[in-house]
């Protein structure tokens, strides 16, 4: 029988349902008995992680750590959260919490490091993950390097992102492109997609952009799951 | 702020994950925290339905009732659940959970008297479904008629329901056409997707069989279940 598995979830909701997908596309399962049980509290009531560590709005600890028990206390042997930024609050959930709990960004540091070696990958990610210094403190311990693009650039991210949170899905592959130009321009061609939304945008224009590799936090965690669970 | 709703899921997971992906798709909302507040409980320890109803498994009442009252206690104010099959348990688990129980047979019911009145529409489900009459049961008070397959074809399509539950997505036109021909024989072009495993299939093939209106029971629960929920 697997491990139950518990999603901190919410951040955003079609990101949390993109995981979930995930996990299940990637379970090698003959029927629904042989799937992994999972729980998932799609919590909307967890503040902005990007407004808090930009001073500017509320501090969400309480209602992830919240979450993380509740999960925990319905059975979850192992909890996942499906968003990048909300792992600048990793340490203290991991403290609260007491059952393992997967942190996505280590992983995508372990993945980069075993597939590319030691070398310096572009960053697309919210505004809360660049201030946060969330993949400078987990990736660096592996000898990853962190390019991120302009201060403008970065911005102009965070307005796509928050699009895709409002339901917005497509996206001229133009204007995709504009986010890989500064990358480009400095031959980095392994980028991080660093926030949960980012996948929705990107997955379906993965051909058209071909001359990247992009790595899915999303998919590196539903895999890191699948294993640990099964 | 909207009400916590319930997913008893894990019949299967990815027809669970598909409900989810629907009612956040469905959701007019402009930030993660507009959303809706979903609790799910992907239960792959449920066991199956249709084995039970045929008289060849063990009853999966116990576990249903368990996972709904979970869900309960940990806030959801009203649950919904997408298995057709599991709706032949639908009165006793009403009557044991005690928050408001979406029944996803009766919505399509309505939503077919809504949209063509009392008709002869034809029923794609599992042997479970069919065996336990669960929509002349839900629907037949609607004055909708249901015309099911030929024994054969019957068990052709659950052999088609459990391919999608171990993970198969690819079939071809031919063989999907197959289960309407005897609809079509019939003149009958309403048909109910009565499995949540059956969108999963032919959602991508809809303009290639637009001969008929295929009504979607997961899609008519997520919009329900936004409607009531916001």
């Amino acid at each position: 029988m697997s491990k139950t598995v518990g999603i901190l979830g919410g951040m955003g909701p079609k990101a949390t349902a993109d995981l979930f997908n995930k996990i299940v596309d990637f379970t090698d399962a003959k029927s629904d008995q042989e799937h992994i049980h999972i729980l998932i509290d799609n919590n909307v009531n967890i503040p902005d992680r990007t407004n808090f560590i930009l001073g500017k709005g509320d501090n969400p600890i309480s209602e992830l750590i919240e979450t993380a028990v509740r999960l925990r206390d319905n059975g979850a042997d192992l909890i996942i959260m499906p968003c990048n930024t909300a792992h600048y609050f990793y340490d203290k959930l991991v403290d609260a919490v007491g059952v393992p709990f997967i942190n996505m960004i280590e992983e995508v540091g372990k993945y980069i490091l075993k597939h590319y070696g030691k070398c310096k990958v572009g960053l697309l990610a919210t505004l809360g993950t660049y201030e946060g210094k969330v993949y400078e403190k987990y990736c660096g311990k592996y000898g990853i390097e962190i390019a991120t693009p302009s201060e403008e650039g970065k911005k102009k991210l965070l307005d796509l992102i928050y699009r895709v949170k409002a339901g917005e899905r497509d996206f001229s592959l133009e204007y995709i492109n504009g986010f890989l130009r500064e990358f480009r321009e400095n031959n980095i061609n392994v980028v991080i997609l660093g926030c949960t939304e980012l996948p929705l945008v990107f997955d379906p224009l993965k051909k058209e952009l071909n001359d990247f590799d992009f790595i899915s936090s999303t998919d590196i965690l539903a895999r890191k799951t699948v294993d640990i669970a099964k």
